[in-house]
């Protein structure tokens, strides 16, 4: 069958809309219609060909939200008709890492989605004869889509998809953070770098979490007032700053007494991680990097602020396990508990998803979302 | 009054034993008659003149057991006749650090200590009419020192002082790094990098904490007897592998399907302690830096090990609070819990004391007491 859909021909040139063949479901998998589907920095990242795992030509796309059309040979935990949001974080619920109760990072696929391919290793996707690779395990920019049954979490259908296809990445992403790797208390203070889709689901998410202080930073200070909305209790920018960007740093440990219980990477920047950890309290500050760093780049410090108490980890999709948890969440938004229509600053049809990026490297929107 | 002490007039001399001057208690303070104290890698760290922290002249020494003999004004948790263990980080249980319920890392003390002096600012001790700087709050090369109140644990009475001054350091910094800072679990595969006092302990901790498998990594293949006798289940010379010492942490990857859940680093290599991070499994890997490094040096990695579900961290005397918690330790050494006999690979009079170095130096001892 055909499907409509925004392919990335090569690195660093806009997408181009066209009419792509993909195959129908084979064993395990399903057929998804799309019905939204965020435009996510890491997208932006792979288009540049910064991204040494980037393969071309590929359709992009991780934070969907869709509704099942058919399912490949035995399919048994979702029917046509469910609604779903498609995991680039799969849950087999049967490999060493689902099982170890420690970690989301299921590899069941982990191969065959690294090279773009699907679980049996080929692809689904095609333009004029020539495979195209599938991107994350999702390829969301697309009307249809072929995704591998243990990578779709069944939501309620009441759900409106052109939001809670956000909880695909960015918001879970950022409260997961806090919630599932950081594990926030109630009266922590939190620092969070990086005021996007990310770094804003982190301070909703320290909010939730009762954190007595919650000090947003970034250089954009168009990010401050939805920060604020989001919980945000100060907004820094780095360049008004008395003694200069160089003094971030200082400037918080000056302001939280010593450090911040709980810090929060969302850039991708290494100086900016080395910063997020210093910048904790001895004895007790944990810092977690979100952000995805270019290829290559070290983070470094003294191990001596690992010694006296500091602990450096890293997230995931916020740690969160996508089949069994991501329901909760979407569940959560329809409580009000958990808010995701502030950060969708655009809405756009799938061809205009060129503007989406232009929006996203000019700082304009947090999310856009392509409504098919 | 006079007390011989072993002091360090100049970084990279020998000691010279020599009869010091030692005021008594003043408030808050107490005067310990030493019995014995163990010689540490940290001691001879600071003597060789690399520490820059270190202050000439001192008295070194901060792993000693010994008596209470004078109370200074106001000292009510300890009375003459008490043995006890100095405490290089004590516990005020006041400052914001003891109340946390996070660290052990009190600060009640800790500017005063750091340059070598009593709480007040000054010295209680000097030669020639000349003050030496007191060592790390202990000065346990001295046959009398004079300790804060609350850096001192009063422990049983009939606990061999010259076997559970160890525990002052290198024993409960290693199984705390288990207990307190990793939390081991039972069945878990555990990775220790140096097999010295504090990495001999670290294997006792998580054999203690039940760890199905145990591999102790050191250059000197005299270490693995003791190593094996500890509770190490497999031991690894660098040296020996097929292809050389810089294949050790594919090494151990492939020899515990994936890597290490824990792994310690007790030698103070930062290229070390990269390897002992990165060894360990995706997913849940934790990596505990106790190794002190030299000056300057930084730890590196790409933030990618992080992301991915490792995390670093590090400890401090294990993560042990020593009034509070010490005083278990001996009586698990009491009962048979905690093997310290075997450490204790020589003991000497003070007048001996650069043999100590000597033979630590030369990787011949692991803890050489010194009886006084």
């Amino acid at each position: 069958m055909k499907s409509r859909a925004a392919v990335a021909f090569e690195a660093g040139k806009p997408l181009e809309i066209v009419d792509i063949d993909i195959e129908p479901p084979k064993k395990g998998e399903v057929l998804v219609r799309m019905v939204a589907t965020g435009v996510c920095h890491t997208d932006a990242y792979t288009l540049s060909g910064e991204d040494p795992e980037g393969l071309f030509p590929c359709v992009l796309g991780h934070e969907g939200g869709g509704v099942v059309e058919a399912l490949g040979e035995g399919v048994s935990t979702v029917a046509v008709g469910d609604h779903v949001i498609p995991l680039y974080t799969p849950e087999c619920g049967e490999c060493k890492f689902c099982r170890s109760g420690k970690t989301n990072l299921c590899q069941a696929i982990r191969s065959t989605q690294g090279r773009g391919l699907m679980p049996d290793g080929t692809s689904r996707l095609s333009y004029q004869g020539k495979p195209i690779h599938h991107y994350m395990g999702t390829s969301t920019f697309s009307e249809y889509a072929v995704i591998p049954e243990i990578a779709l979490a069944k939501i309620d259908e009441s759900a409106p998809l052109d939001k809670v296809c956000l909880l695909g990445c960015g918001v879970t992403t950022g409260i997961g953070a806090v919630t599932h790797t950081a594990k926030v208390e109630a009266g922590s203070t939190v620092a969070v770098f990086g005021l996007g889709g990310i770094g804003l689901s982190v301070i909703q998410g320290a909010a939730m979490a009762g954190a007595g202080r919650i000090i947003g930073v970034d250089l954009n200070p168009d990010k401050f007032e939805l920060a604020k909305q989001m919980g945000a209790t100060d907004v820094l920018n780095p360049d008004d700053l008395p003694d200069g960007r160089g003094s971030l740093q200082q400037a918080i440990v000056d302001m939280t007494d010593g450090g911040v219980d709980y810090s929060f990477e969302c850039v991708g920047n290494v100086d900016l991680m080395r910063t997020a950890l210093e910048c904790t309290h001895k004895g007790w500050g944990v810092s977690v990097i979100i952000g995805v760093a270019g290829a290559g780049k070290e983070i470094s410090t003294r191990p001596f602020q690992l010694v006296t108490g500091r602990v450096w980890k890293g997230s995931a999709f916020g740690g969160v396990k996508g089949r069994s948890e991501l329901p909760g969440f979407v569940d959560q938004y329809m409580s009000g508990d958990i808010k995701i229509d502030p950060f969708v600053t655009h809405t756009m049809k799938l061809e205009d998803i060129n503007k989406a990026f232009d929006a996203l490297h000019a700082g304009e929107s947090i999310r856009t979302v392509i409504l098919f």
